[in-house]
């Protein structure tokens, strides 16, 4: 199977996308026709419609699943798909999700594994129950499996999410031995759950936006709910120091309140503000490398997590 | 019965009061003394005890209360006691504690009665449920009769913090009829609860301090939690948008997230917005009025609330 | 008579209006046609003029009235007049400006005579003589009877700032009872003259621009200088206490020096301080307010003045 | 005439000096004294004035002129007083304040004459009528011959201001000619008024505090309304434009609006844009100056306006 | 010899000129044109070149210089350059560049010489080598009578720096007797010297870059590396206090540190606090001295480099 | 060996001493006495040396190490010396300074080692050659084997300075396998020699001041004219990508230059972003871990370099 961003110049493309943007236009003799950016794991082309139908003028959302058949142009010194037929997927076409839009280089059960393995290393029962009990939802862990960590900012692609956690457990479990002061059971839970809020702050996995209570209430204070809500189910107090000190590093992790970075707390023991900073590391990594991958040989690029040109190094 | 400040100089004071500081003296022939300072709800005043025995030096402590025997004398322009006598207080003397700390002007019941009234103007059956629910948990209603709103800036003494919601509540009231896209409901909700999280971020009513949970958490959240932890108990689902919408005015009551003074979100609706303001109004004319009263003939005095000299007119 | 937005598709309308935007364009055949914004009460609509002359194209300017004969079209879903005959109104058609653009939905001569009664409550004779003279001056209250209170951020509609004014003093009437230390004189002077300035600092009612004085003075300090003017003329002495505590919550209404919002001082006193919230939630919520009015059904629309995402609430 | 810090230790000195600060102490033998920090022209030193009399301690009040008759004693490696006989000064003294204060290094008429030369030098009528009303003004005048620029940052000491503003005078004079967008006039008029308003925004040249109407209007405002009186009494219109460029320079002269330095407006013009530095300039220079003053051999001081240690350079 | 815009409608013009700006285009019957900006020293004019040859899309390039045959032609109400002919320039065309860009109004000879005699008047032998030696250098000569002072701040045109330069040791000499603690050899050194690293951190005269070290060092930085090396070529300590000065207000010259505007250390003496200003005035006159001169007749205009609306004043 | 706070009330104490603080004081009977702090590597004490010599005044300063022959007593409910005899250390007592304040807990030659072992990691030639350049000079190693990390934030101890390094290369090393774009030769010179130049702000290792030249130019700046000059004398071209790179990293070590923390660049590449936020983690954990050891059971403390209190956690 082939992937849109492969076909050279010239040849014919039979394959499903997503439709990432649409536009309706008109020609100057009244006609219309539609301009669509289609994507798939490869990445994104235009495309135009000419004399498209009313049917299909409505069906065609963003969002769709389509089947083109089509033909690679070069058009302003780009590629450009100029599509003779296409209908809507359906079901029975048993389209992969993952073949249609960007995808972490690790595969979902490589990292699953891995997450499974850091939270057996927890030694603090009450941390260790609540872990595994949001991880067995089946919802939850079905979300985690799929969302990204954020609409653009870093790992914005499928299972983003999941690889931030398991880059983030990885770091931690690296660093842990040279400050002692730093809780590892603690440090640890924070990893996993610090963003599980966004599972509900983002409405998909694919096309994500902002849900009403992801803006009226923000993924950290949903995070910190969502862990209340199962101490309650699991009868663990909620006044116990080690889930104050989880619910401390969740609200805290987006550094210090004077920041106005909307963290609820500034970061009061050794765990809260080792953490804030290895968030950081893994986020900005990950937006850099992006960067530095599409930037290929040139010298200087552009990374807007950081609102900065960035360098390529030597 | 006569408190501190109404004692003149030469005059003797047999009173019970409360231990506010507490320093150990040496004088030049070696002798210990303390240096206290002693107050009930008229203020306080400083007091010395001369030739202190070690028993004496040990019981006594911040937050005793105590009963004095002392002349009141002028030292460099002031009054201060000088005891003759002293005891602890016991259980039979049955002080009130009303009467050993400033209290809010108004009588608690005058109070509650109020606050009663607007709850039953609640329309809405969920927040109506919810509020009700918070008011008859004991502890609550006992903490809420006598914590006061703050350690220092505003509301800071005896049921301060019920005199803030009853008082907010009266605004409320005034402004509604005026902006029709500010829902009633949740704003009375939110007047009376966006602080209920400080009955647990502060230890006690007479000498607040932090709790470690206060810190760790912060009141915004605190109280969030605590709607939640309700909303459960009677069965009403978090996503429920008036739910959703008194939890984000209450995460959003001290601003923007950009002014860094800890909301976890921005006020997004008519109704948060105007709470904010509203609580900004009702706790600055508060800490003025206070700054005003000591004032008395001055012209210009020092609101701390503010970092600011204030005038108070003409 | 019926006014723009509300003729459907389809159908013939005659009607005078507001030119609140143009552009020249070119077909691919050479000839030159206006893409025209208008406007009138109701709102605001694009016009097509195929086929331009010399002289319309020079004569039909931005905030020219003209009278169109069009037809309503569909163009890409939205609606769309193109305009079939065309000319500039002429003092002889009495167009009532009120018809040709938004306009406060308080009618403005109940405005006036709320305001009127406000005035008669000021107890104060130095400052009820300021104020009357400002009202009675006629060029300034001819002004006030159709100046916006801004030119985007709220009120910006016909006779808005009355609107303003008034709204502020009622809500100023109702919290007055609750705080003592507020002196009602004062508040009620700065109400009605805090934007006073606006008036000269916005060049005109229907498409304010800034005047040249309004952007190098401002309108605080306009409107402070126009009470002194006012004070010599009625023999009240400058350093008058009232006189000076209204110049003062004038000069201070921006909220602190320190925000850089242009405030030259900061509120030193209960009267300042408050009339700096009552003013941000009264213009807050007519913003807010415009927003939700254009939402209709959706959930979450964008308030400029707020520079957020906002929503609509349950 | 000798001044205090030219007195030796061990010598005797009959002089006149200012109270600049007062306390009373109580010996361990119960009896009171005072401690006294005195000052003249030379700067100031701690006295003593053993077993002090009830009626000495009622009359010597901070600000008070004094007598004194005492002896330069070493306490703890520095210079100190020990009063043997002291009396209040009488008006028959004839006693200088120059005598007393700390002085510009500059004589008041030479400073003068330059500053009327450089009135002569203001082409504009308007703006010449302007200054020159203000300085025949016989109360500005006397002022401007006695106050400082400050309380405490820069040319805070006795005609501090006048020297100040000859000293931008100067500055201005000789960069006019390299910038030729700056209206020498305005510049002209700018330096000498621009802080007009401290003249009733402090209370005294001597010792001087913030006046009330200095705290709630401040001096830009108040020196705009000086200036917009003026023209009043000269029938100058107000909305003239160079009256409108140099209200708009003063108003602007603490920089943009945004730093919360108390600009009503920034500045917009090039000549307000250049005065804003030209004073940052002066008034650094000045506190700078006095810093390295006092350093003498010291490598390294500390100047207060900027917050700063400071280098003595090579 | 006539430049670009002193051309008017319909005259030909047989011209070199830069072009700053291309693309390409396609007609509705799909063949292709470039829309060019052309430049030279009087400023930019658009052009258009219908059905251009491959071989000249690919041939003329941003920065190219090219010689044009075209007529000037009236498009939508400004002058547009049709171009009939056209060619790149060859070396044997002799073309001088500072015929094809903005160029600073004063000669660079006269500037030289005037620099020249600045550093004549250094005394500091250790100081004066330093900045002989700079401009000795034939490299940096050669680039300081080109290079822009910025990209597009002020002084953004051939030579700009070194007017820049020339200005601030005017400025400087004629402050320098009214602030005696300036040390006039370091500051006469700075005004050479500070903004040296731009010869490197922009990558050319006529249409600068950032270079990769200019991003990654900085102009401040940079330049004080280049003294750092020439003292270690000349022998000259770098702990000597002339250099350590002089290296100070390098680095300090934009300013607080806490400003973030990125200078390495805050201002600690008398030359580096007036020279930060004198920078401020120079630059910011300049950039408001080319808003002015373009506005022409306008009344308000608008200066980047401020961020702000300007007036011509009267 | 027992050190000062190995010692019990009661018992005598015969020990070297640094003096830390030093006051004069006189008794009610006139007579002088000392009030000092003395420190040893265990901490500080307060002593008292009652009726002290002319002579022992002058020559006991800051700095100085003392012998006493002292009592520990209890005063006010802690420990103090009341000095017997005394006399200033000489040569021959062959005081080692380990013993007289505060050290890392890591013994110098395990520290070093450690650097030496990544040193001989880093692969590129040129990078390894001008760290192995820095740590071969005499001086330069000399310092690093005793200066502290700073005054008083973190890593303030003996040798301090050496254990962070050490603490960031191994934070480096673990983190780097995780990050594949972050440049592992340059970070491991950047956590090398970032701080270098403080070798050189820093006035010694026992009781450090700032340098002139360290208040002047800055460490981070220092650090980088090290390298430059090492480079010239190695050949090693100072636009080599690598020793660009090592610069950069050292020049944006304190973050983005917006934060006016005194970056002189803000970071463009994974190295130079990741190594700022290590080196965050780095001092924050060893501020915190201090404040941590001091609180013993304390459950909160304070730690000044987070201006904020700080939780023991469970």
């Amino acid at each position: 199977m082939r992937y849109l961003l492969e076909y050279a110049e010239g040849e014919r493309v039979v394959a499903f996308c997503l439709v990432k943007a649409k536009e309706v236009g008109v020609t100057s003799s009244q006609s219309e026709y539609l301009n669509l950016e289609l994507g798939d794991r490869s990445g994104t082309m235009t495309a135009k419609l000419w004399d498209v139908t009313e049917e299909l003028k409505e069906s065609i959302q963003v969002k769709s699943i389509i089947k083109i058949d089509a033909m690679v142009q070069n058009y302003r010194g780009k590629k450009q798909l100029v599509i003779q037929r296409v209908r809507l997927a359906s079901p029975s076409d048993e389209v992969m999700m993952e073949a249609l839009v960007p995808v972490s280089p690790f595969p979902v059960e490589e990292l699953w594994a891995k997450l499974e393995r850091y939270v057996g290393e927890i030694k603090s029962q009450v941390l260790q129950a609540i872990v595994r009990e949001v991880l067995q939802d089946e919802e939850i862990s079905g979300r985690l499996r799929q969302f990204p960590a954020g609409v653009k900012m870093h790992h914005n692609y499928f299972h983003g999410l999941l690889e931030h956690i398991v880059s983030l457990l990885t770091a931690a479990e690296r660093l842990l031995p040279l400050y002692p002061h730093v809780e590892k059971d603690v440090l640890y839970a924070t990893c996993i759950l610090h963003d599980i809020g966004k599972l509900y702050e983002l409405s998909d996995a694919v096309a994500p936006d902002y849900t009403t209570p992801g803006q009226l209430i923000g993924h950290l204070v949903m995070g910190v709910e969502l862990v209340s809500g199962i101490c309650r189910k699991l009868g663990i107090p909620l006044g116990q120091a080690e889930v104050l000190h989880l619910k401390h590093c969740m609200l805290s992790h987006h550094g210090d309140v004077e920041n106005g970075w909307g963290s609820a707390v500034s970061g009061k023991t050794p765990t809260a503000v080792m953490f804030h900073y290895l968030d950081q590391i893994d986020s900005k990594m990950n937006a850099l490398g992006q960067t530095l991958s599409e930037m290929g040989e040139e010298e200087w690029g552009y990374t807007g997590a950081l609102r900065r040109k960035v360098w390529r190094g030597y």
